[in-house]
């Protein structure tokens, strides 16, 4: 539990159903080989279906991304039908119809039991090996199982959680608690292709705060923009990323919009937080900030510059404090900078002061699991901060057999 | 040795000393620890003593590289010093005056030798660790000693070659001789750092065709953007990057540009050929070719996000067929594409046609060491390709562990 504020408190043993009004569970439909949890569905009881949603930039789009952002037009969603086990990416038309047909199924499924439900009210989300099609056998039988068991009571915020994990070693959730009594839960997946944009993930946020549609938008949008946007792990920007946000009203507390964006935004920022510790071959979890730029869309493509630098980020693997790799990194990035007068520092100890390299640099301590790279420009004042991790044997290992 | 043509043939068992008036040899300075050869000197006997130069288009530049481009101003240089063992970067003033203090020590040296000379005629170049400043000491003993060496007759383009090895394992060189009796000599070093403008490289063209500043000029901008700014290991640009062609004049043959063009073309190509075969930790050499985009930039852009995507590259390294990889990279692409129009082959087998995967598309065989990936965008005829290498243990090994 982390107190963020005497108003507001973070648990990570709840996620989306920590709200009112939302029920979820996760199951194995056998879409997965393994026989893991492969199926979840949140479903949002109501009285309200407002929704948001945030997608991939990828000009390759999954099916489920193509529909899921069709129905988010509408504002509203009663449901979120996700699967592991396949991306539904690179699948042609059939892929679409495949997943049109898995909203279809839900929305039957939960019109059966007595909540008449539209497909368009049904949100799709898939992840896993890109190109394949979906077993769609499993994933329809597992649907109408999934609907039942919801039905029946059975529901579970951290299956929901599991089920959507590809390479993912934990499921990562968190609830927000506010003394106003409402709540914001949520709930993620992603370890690799984790990039900008939204990272590469599916997430879904709930909340029993009253909020319309534009309101949740607002919120969603601007807490992606510092935070998914700002998770950066190998450059690699999915074909399926997808974050939606969905208000059930349950509380009947309608707080300010204020308070609604930084409610959503400390839930986004704990979800990046467990992203970036859990992902692929992550031995470091690394910050790096870049401060003294001309403005913060600079500040972030520096950082990102940095970031995504294989010389850096093998550097940060071996604890190597080669300060050199990021002077040479963030001079390719496409913003200004005093070329004589960068500033870096590793763990708050300054290693290069004006371009040069300072006494002792070399030997600062770096074996850590956290590192904190700073560097400033010299030209303005603003500052931005990318998460990423280092290049290990590990990621390299994990995805040079991903498909195999 | 290849025939490229009726009129030229290539040999890599030579290098700058191969086009006559020129004398070059590599000694041990003890700049590395190693002891290994570490300082490289390439003279110009002339008669002519024009000469072009290409650098790297990092904002941070190496002192070396700042004093280099002040001297080709002039159009001509008589010599080139060249070490290993430090890249004098993010070094400051006092870095630029150790450089200078290189230049003027080369100069003296040739001048006592009989050959007048100034510093203004001496460009340096330096590679490897970023940030520490070189040993003067051994650096100015071992130019008086490199100069005494090359007058005493010993001249040897092998040991040039050598000497400007850094994590390279074997030395880069090869020899153009026209048919018409004029030549073209080469070297470089490179291996890591390795990304576009140039590449992190040390090169060193030589020929004896008589030729101006300008047509040597436009010889080596035109042959760059072919072929060293189309390599790219690791994304990442040097602060040091390096590329000189001096001409001697020495053959009393000028030859007209286009065959000058043609033949210092031929040259850097196969020195990047040899690059790319020996960068740090390749196992399979990658050709990333995009046809179908609307120009011959777009074609560069999107084979380089290609070239450098984590993904794709781990995959390679995994002999793994994961196309998908390839279209969550271009898509990403800032370039313009038809999503639904995408073809992937490799080894010229079509893995994925109009975005959708091909019959058989995961069991294509990517054991061999050579991978031609090919992506037609759909939407123009222009097309171009990068060299890169895929991303392996190897690679992740030496590089976290390089300063230390």
């Amino acid at each position: 539990m982390t107190e963020l504020s005497d108003r507001i408190r973070l648990l990570r043993t709840q996620g989306v159903t920590a709200p009112a009004g939302f029920r979820a569970t996760g199951i194995p439909a056998g879409i997965k080989a393994s026989g893991a949890l492969d199926l979840a569905l949140v479903f949002n009881e109501g009285p309200d279906h407002a929704a948001a949603g945030a997608f991939t930039r990828n000009k390759v789009k999954a099916a489920p991304v193509l529909w899921s952002q069709q129905v988010l037009t509408t504002g509203r969603l009663r449901a979120v039908i996700l699967n592991s086990g396949g991306a539904n990416a690179c699948t042609g038309p059939l892929g679409f119809q495949d997943t049109h047909a898995t909203a279809e199924a839900v929305a039957a499924a939960l019109s059966d039991w007595g909540t008449e439900t539209g497909a368009i009210e049904v949100a799709v989300c898939s992840t896993g090996l890109i190109g394949d099609r979906l077993p769609m056998d499993k994933v329809l039988a597992g649907v109408g199982e999934i609907v039942r068991e919801m039905a029946g009571g059975l529901t579970g915020g951290e299956e929901a959680a599991r089920a959507i994990m590809t390479t993912d070693t934990v499921p990562k959730q968190v609830a927000l608690h506010h003394q106003d009594r409402w709540t914001v839960g949520g709930m993620a997946k992603g370890a690799g292709m984790l990039a900008p944009s939204l990272a590469t993930m599916l997430c879904v946020i709930t909340t029993d705060a009253v909020a319309d549609s534009a309101a949740l938008e607002r919120a969603l949008r601007r807490a992606a923009s510092t935070t998914f946007d700002r998770l950066d792990v190998d450059g690699s920007c999915s074909t399926n990323d997808t974050v939606l946000l969905l208000s059930s009203g349950a509380s009947e507390i309608a707080p300010s919009q204020h308070d609604l964006d930084a409610a959503v935004l400390a839930v986004c920022d704990d979800l990046c937080a467990q992203l970036q510790a859990d992902a692929e071959g992550v031995t470091k979890r690394i910050t790096v900030t870049v401060t003294g730029a001309a403005s913060e869309d600079d500040a972030v493509t520096a950082a990102r510059v940095i970031a995504r630098d294989s010389l850096v980020k093998t550097a940060l693997f071996g604890s190597d404090a080669n300060w050199g790799r990021v002077l040479a990194a963030v001079g390719m990035a496409p913003v200004p900078l005093d070329a004589d007068r960068i500033t870096v520092s590793f763990n708050g100890f300054p290693v290069c002061v004006d371009s040069v390299g300072a006494q002792g640099a070399r030997e600062v301590d770096l074996s850590g699991d956290d590192i904190a790279v700073t560097v400033d420009l010299g030209v303005g004042s603003a500052s931005a901060s990318i998460r990423t991790t280092d290049l290990s044997h590990a990621y390299v290992e994990e995805n040079s057999a991903y498909s195999s």
